[in-house]
C-alpha cells in the first residue's frame, strides 16, 4: 500500500493515528537539528517532521531527498505547534517512522512554485511539470469541473451526448480542413472537422431533438497569439425551437455552470443587444458591458461649423472617460498614438476637458465656442472633472476604433474588474458579407443560417441589410459562443444558395448529403456552439487559454514537448501512398 | 411556438387540456370517417385524431400527409375508449383543430420501423433516417447514459478528465497510425492517436493522480467484421496504487454502471482467474463464464494405450456436453466440421457417449475399454446421457480449439444467456511474446508494462515466462478492457528495453519524451483502457458495436452517408505540400 491518505486531508482529528503518504518533496528544511519536509499531491501539502532522535536509516534517507523526488512515508499524525491556517493540513504534521525513496528526481529546469523561473517555452517542453504547478492544475481542475457541469445540466434538459466522427470529408471550400490520407484508399483522404456542423443537423433530421457533446474540433490556420489548431467545443442542436428557446436553454447552462463552478450568480434573462446597437454603442460586435462609457453619435451637433476634419466625415463619435480632465498632453499624445497604430486604425483624436469648475478646454477650441463644446458635453452627459475623446471618420470604421480606445480607457481606469461577469447576447447579425476581392456575398455564419422572416423580401432588393436569426453570447468582451437558427426550408435554401452565388451543381457538391437528407422531413431546428477553451479561461478569470488545456501547441502549432510534427520515414509514406512535394 | 409538450409525455392527467405537439407522421389510418395519426418524436407516439366534422382545411392539410412528414398540431387531448397499454401515452389522444405541415418528406428509401426492409448499406447510407428507428434511437440513448454514468462515478471517485492532443507524433513502429500533414510546416506530419497511453502516463508524472477520458483512438488496419478505424475508450490511469486498486476501483465502476444502466447487480469482487488457468480451462484468454463446462486435461489418462493419434500429441483434452448423448452421426459430423474450418484450425474430434442406461458408445470403442472410457466419464464428471468431446494435438493449440468447440456448444444449447453477465478479471497475463518471424520478442501489452516483481530474475534465463502485472476485464467472453501497472524504475525499463531488443538510441528515439519525463519523479501508477463502443453494445445485449456508433464506417473505412474518404483537389494538395504517389 502506498498510501492510506493522500497529502490534502489530514485534520486535527486525525492526531494519533499512523498514516502512510506518497508524494513528491516540495521542500526541505533544517531546523536546530529538526527535519521538515512539505510532502506534495495533486490534493495538497503535508508536512512530515523527523526530529534528532529518529532512527538512523531515516536521518540517512532524508539526507540523499532532493527537490521532486517521489516519497513514501509512514508515521503518527501530531499536533503543530506552529499551526498554518494557509493550508487545509496546517493544524497537523506527521512524525516520519518510516520513509522511502519510490524514485528519484533530477533537479527540475525550473521551480515548482506558483511563481517559477521558467519561460515559456521550457514550461511547454517540460509540460508535465508545468502541471505539477498550482495554477496549471487547478486551471485543469477547473476545467474538469465545467465539463462534468456542463454535461450534467444538459443531461437534466434531456440532451443527448452523440460523437459525430472525426474521419470525415474535406469540401471545396475546406481550404483551413486537416486532411489524412487513407491507406486502405490510396489517393484518397479523410479530413477532421472544423465543427460538427452538419452532423447535428443531420441528428435532428435523425430525431435526437436535443444533441450536445464536448468535442474536439480541428482548423489548420495561421495561430494567432491564443488560437490553437485543435480546441475544444460545446456544441449543441435542438428540434422545434425558435431563437428564444435557444437563448433561454443556454443562459441556463452559462448560469448553473458559473453558480456551481465559480459561485457567481447571473440573472436571468441576460441583457439582449442588437448587433448594430452593439456596433453604434460599443463600436463591437462583443461589448464588454461590465462598464459604460457608451459611444455618443455627434455627428449632426459637430459638423459643418467650418472644422474641416468633421465636415468631410460622414460619421462624429466620442466617449467620455470620466474623472479624466487632468489628463497631460502626454497621456493625450499616448491616446493619439494608441489609436494610430496599425492593428486599431485610428487617424486623429479630439480632446475636450471639462475642469472642476465647469470650463472647458479643448484641442478644437478654434472651432467650437465654449457654449458649443458644453453644448457636445450636455449631449454625452459629459460632468466636471470628465474628459471627453472624439473622431470623425467613415460610418464602418470609426465606431469601431472608438470601440477600441473605450476598452483601452477601461483597462486605464481599472474598470474591467476580473471577478465581474457581464454577459450579453448580441442578435440579429447581419446573414451575409459582401468581399469587396471576389465580389461575392459570404455567408457570415454558414449557408444554412435563417435569416429574419421579415427580412426574406430583401433578398432580391438588398441582400446586405438581411438580419440573420443569429446570435453571439459574449462575457466581458470575449465571444463565448455563437449560433443561428438553421433554414430547413428547400426554398429558402435556394434563395440563400443562389445569393451566395452557388450554382446548383456546386450547392449539390458541398453539401448534397444534408440537402439530400432534408428532403425526407427535416424539422425546424437551431443550436449554438461555445468555445469551451475560452470558456473555462474566462471563468478562471484569465485572458490566456493555454493554460486550460493539458497539452497545448505553441504559436507555431508545435508541440515542443513530443516535439511534433515531424518528418515520417520514406516506408511509412509509401505504404501511405503519399509523397511530400519537393520544395521548389 | 412549436410544442407545448412532447410526443411521450400526455397522460390521462392531461385531458381537457389544449396542446401543441410536433413531430414525423408515423402512421395515417383512416377508420369509418375517423382519421387517425401516429405522431412520433424522440420522446414517444401521441394519437392524433379528426373526426368527420372537422374544419375543412384540417381534412385538407392531412389529406396531403404522407409518412415522415413533418407536422405542427393544435388540439385538445381527450381520452382514449380503445386505450392502448403498449404506449406510454396510450390513455388518451389529441383532437386536431389546427394542423400544419412544417416540413413535406419523399418516401423514405426504407420503413421507419423496428423491424425495417432496409439492407444495411441502405440504412448505413441514409443513417439519419435509420436513427429514427427506435433499436438505433435506443442504443444512442443508452450510450449516452453509460457515458454519464461513467463519468459520474470516477467524478465521485476524484478522477480528473483531462483531453489529451489529437494532433501527436508517429513512432516508428507506428505502422498503423493516421497521419495528418501539416501545411504550416510542409513535409511534416501529425499522427493521430491510437490511444493516449504516453499522455497519461505524462499526466501521472505531472501529479494529476488520477486520470480519466472519454477518448475517440484511431487505428489504421485492416477491419475485420466490427472493427472502426476510429473507436471510442475509456481510458484512466492512477497513481500511488497497486493492482488490487485498480481491480477494486473498476470493478466499483463497472458494478454501479450495470446497476444504473442495466438494472443488473454484480458481486463485488468479480472473480479472478489467471491467464494460465483461463487457457487451460476455456482454451481462451477471455472467457465467457456464464456456463461451466470445463475444459479437463485428459493426457495422463488417455495418453499410451496403443491410440496412436493420443499417443503422439503432447495433450488430450475435452469437454462434456450435458445431455447431448443422442447427438446423430450427421450432428457429430458437423461439429468436426466446425473444428476443422481453417479459422478454427482444429485436426479430429473424438466422442464418447454415456446413454441413459450408463452405457458408453464412442468413436475410439476399438482403442480404449468401457472401463477406460467411464474413467473419463468419472474424471470429467460426465454424468448419463452426457457427451463428452475430445481432443488431441499440442499444448499450445489443443486448448483454443476445445474453447472454440465450448463455445459453439454453448451456442447450441443456448447457455449464452444474453440477460446474465458473468464479468471477470484475467490476471497475470506473459510480459512478451515471441515472434517466430522476427527472431524477437514483443511486449504483449506495452513496452512499460511492469513484470509481477518476483519474476523478474527470469529477465536473463526465461523471459517468455515472465508474467506481467497486467489485467483484462471480460464480460461474457467477451475482452471489455485491459490494462497493466506501469514501469517507474529507470533499472527495470532498460531490462525490460533490452530483452525487446531495443538499443538505447531506439528507445529514446521512440519514448524520448516519455523516458526523460521519468527522470524528473515519476510515480508509480497504472493504469486500464476500456472499449466503450463495445462495452454498450454488450449492456445493450448486441453482438455488434455498430448500432452503438451513431455514424459508423464500413468494413472498408467508408462513411458511405457522406461518401468519404474522398480525393483531394490538386490546389488543395499543393498547399499541403503531399502529392498522391502514382500508381505502379
Amino acid at each position: 500500500m502506498y498510501r492510506s491518505n493522500n497529502c490534502g486531508e489530514l485534520r486535527s482529528g486525525n492526531i494519533g493515528q499512523s498514516v502512510t503518504l506518497s508524494g513528491w518533496v516540495q521542500r526541505i528544511r533544517n531546523l536546530g537539528g529538526m527535519t521538515f519536509i512539505d510532502l506534495r499531491d495533486r490534493y495538497g501539502i503535508t508536512q512530515l517532521v523527523a526530529d534528532e532522535g529518529v532512527d538512523e536509516k531515516v536521518t540517512e534517507v532524508i539526507g540523499s531527498l532532493g527537490r521532486e523526488y517521489v516519497i513514501k512515508c509512514k508515521g503518527l499524525v501530531l499536533e503543530r505547534t506552529n499551526k498554518n491556517p494557509k493550508i487545509s493540513t496546517g493544524d497537523i504534521e506527521v512524525q516520519i517512522q518510516h520513509i522511502k525513496v519510490l524514485n528519484p528526481s533530477e533537479l527540475p529546469p525550473f521551480t515548482i512554485e506558483d511563481e517559477t523561473d521558467g519561460g515559456d517555452e521550457l514550461r511547454m517542453k517540460y509540460r508535465y511539470l508545468d502541471i505539477r504547478r498550482n495554477p496549471v492544475k487547478n486551471a485543469l481542475l477547473l476545467r474538469h469541473k465545467v465539463a462534468q457541469a456542463v454535461r450534467r445540466y444538459l443531461d437534466s434538459q434531456n440532451f443527448i451526448e452523440v460523437e459525430t466522427p472525426f474521419l470525415i470529408k474535406s469540401t471545396p471550400e475546406g481550404a483551413r480542413d486537416f486532411v489524412v490520407p487513407s491507406r486502405m484508399h490510396t489517393g484518397e483522404f479523410y479530413a477532421l472537422p472544423q465543427s460538427p456542423q452538419t452532423f447535428k443537423q443531420l441528428l435532428m433530421v435523425a430525431g435526437m431533438d436535443k444533441y450536445f457533446q464536448i468535442v474536439k474540433c480541428f482548423r489548420d490556420e495561421d495561430l494567432r497569439a491564443d488560437r490553437q489548431p485543435e480546441f475544444t467545443q460545446i456544441d449543441c442542436e435542438m428540434s422545434f425551437v425558435e431563437q428564444d428557446d435557444i437563448l433561454e436553454t443556454f443562459e441556463g447552462m452559462i448560469t448553473s455552470l458559473f453558480s456551481e463552478v465559480a459561485g457567481v450568480d447571473f440573472k436571468q434573462p441576460f441583457q439582449r443587444m442588437t448587433y448594430s446597437d452593439a456596433m453604434a454603442i460599443y463600436g463591437s460586435d462583443k461589448p464588454d458591458v461590465r462598464f459604460e462609457m457608451c459611444i455618443r453619435d455627434l455627428t449632426s451637433i459637430a459638423k459643418g461649423k467650418g472644422f474641416g476634419v468633421f465636415d468631410n466625415a460622414d460619421y462624429i463619435g466620442g466617449i467620455v472617460a470620466e474623472g479624466c480632465a487632468e489628463y497631460t498632453r502626454k497621456q493625450l499624445d499616448d491616446l493619439t498614438n494608441f489609436i494610430q497604430r496599425p492593428q486599431v486604425g485610428g487617424k486623429g483624436l479630439i480632446w475636450v476637458k471639462i475642469d472642476a469648475n465647469g470650463d472647458v478646454k479643448s484641442s478644437v477650441d478654434k472651432f467650437y465656442s465654449s457654449d458649443e463644446l458644453l453644448a457636445w458635453a450636455e449631449y454625452m452627459n459629459a460632468k466636471k472633472g470628465d474628459l471627453m475623446l472624439i473622431m470623425a471618420g467613415s460610418n464602418a470604421k470609426t465606431p469601431e476604433v472608438l470601440g477600441t480606445l473605450r476598452l483601452e480607457m477601461a483597462d486605464r481606469l481599472n474598470l474591467r474588474d476580473r471577478c465581474k461577469f457581464a454577459p450579453l447576447w448580441v442578435v440579429d447579425f447581419p446573414l451575409l458579407e459582401w468581399d469587396e476581392e471576389s465580389s461575392r456575398f459570404y455567408a457570415k455564419h454558414h449557408p444554412f443560417t435563417s435569416p429574419i422572416s421579415t427580412d426574406i423580401h430583401l433578398f432580391d432588393s438588398d441582400p446586405a441589410a438581411i438580419r440573420a436569426n443569429a446570435y453571439d453570447l459574449v462575457i466581458n468582451g470575449v465571444e463565448i459562443g455563437g449560433g443561428s437558427i438553421r433554414i430547413f426550408d428547400r426554398k429558402l435554401q435556394h434563395q440563400m444558395f443562389k445569393v451566395l452565388g452557388f450554382t446548383e451543381a456546386e450547392a449539390e457538391d458541398q453539401f448534397g448529403f444534408l440537402l439530400n437528407a432534408f428532403k425526407y422531413g427535416a424539422p425546424p431546428h437551431g443550436g449554438v456552439a461555445f468555445g469551451f477553451d475560452r470558456l473555462c479561461a474566462i471563468i478562471g478569470g484569465s485572458d490566456s487559454i493555454r493554460d486550460y488545456i493539458a497539452f497545448p501547441k505553441n504559436n507555431a502549432g508545435r508541440d515542443v514537448m513530443i516535439n511534433t510534427p515531424s518528418i515520417l520515414s520514406q516506408i511509412q509514406l509509401n505504404e501511405l501512398g503519399v509523397m511530400v512535394k519537393p520544395k521548389e
